[in-house]
């Protein structure tokens, strides 16, 4: 075991303005990441907890043109579909929004999951099996603060079909997509969400009851 | 928007000791939190990605004693589900293992989320509806670490018939449990997870795959 580290406020309060500064970023620069970056990121993505210590997480490095230009174009099958969904102001705002930077992003990658993993036993996942999602969600969120701190900007897409991603992808049959990530530099920096700034939608106070 | 914060090398090395030395913690000192720390955390929990800005984050803070042992048979009965899957030695290690610090711990909050929320007006969650819960991972992520970089910690129990919990803590129809975290001073520190530590899993190294 090392020497316990010791936070001080001073990092608390940068620990904050890292919290307020991560955006999920749609606009990139071109710039490569440095060497090693995305090994880098991963190796500390993986300091995320996982439910019975099952380390579920699934990594895919997305570099070929072909599987890039079928991701996007699945990206946009799914857009015009929500578009559809929308009407009136709604859907002319919802045109507007830039909702992935699946063109400019140097680097791209898919968090996947191993559904049942012999490791961890089953541990933690009997009654709640979501827990193995969930471990790469943390894996990628701590990806994500990492990349901040950087400089590097993350955007999580969701707006696919994971079938066909996984499809696309040659994923193993027993893997679920959990996201699809853009990585590079980001166009700027900001302390509001995008969907914030563009109209969409508005941060709110959280609820908290008591029992 | 605020001044954009530089992020050096010496605060990533130090945020790189945090996910380190975050634990997910089983063994508590009985000492309470300071005053405001639990309200604190939800509000830098809320500084979270969510997807669509639709913070579907519901916070329950559990403090009524006979909640608290509804709460604790619960697992006790799913533990002994879960102890009944293994045989041999697995059974044996499993139930030496402490899981769950639900005597000790001084503050207990559930973290449910709004399945289809009115806020984020839909977006991002349409092919992958699950990006809703995942929300509420991130968001008791960001909880986490804040915790530790107070010195406090966090043990995320799983071993929960969700509805079960939903029911007792009088949770509306439409929330479904994420979580459900104990929260308080660890008895110890360690940069190594106990489920390693008490021989039931041994880290691995990540599988990367480039397409």
């Amino acid at each position: 075991m090392g020497e316990t580290p010791e936070f001080d406020s001073a990092f608390r309060a940068r620990l904050k303005d890292l919290f307020i500064w991560r955006r999920d970023v749609r606009r990139f620069r071109h710039t490569a990441l440095p060497g090693g970056a995305l090994e880098r990121l991963i190796e500390i993505a993986c300091l995320a907890p996982s439910v019975g210590l099952s380390e579920p997480w699934r990594f895919v490095a997305v570099d070929d043109a072909e599987a890039r230009r079928a991701v996007r174009s699945c990206f946009e099958t799914c857009n015009g579909d929500a578009l559809n969904g929308y009407s009136g102001e709604r859907a002319a705002l919802y045109a507007r929004l830039k909702l992935e930077g699946l063109t400019e992003a140097p680097a791209q990658l898919a968090v996947f999951v191993e559904r049942t993993p012999a490791q961890g036993h089953g541990l933690g996942r009997r009654t709640m099996p979501e827990t193995i999602e969930y471990s790469a969600v943390m894996a990628i969120h701590t990806m994500w603060l990492a990349a901040r701190a950087e400089g590097l900007g993350l955007g999580w897409i969701s707006i696919f079909d994971p079938q066909r991603i996984a499809a696309i992808l040659q994923a193993p049959p027993d893997w679920t997509l959990v996201g699809y990530l853009c990585i590079g530099y980001p166009a700027a920096e900001d302390d509001a969400p995008s969907l914030e700034r563009e109209g969409w939608e508005r941060r709110e106070k959280p609820l908290l009851i008591r029992r």
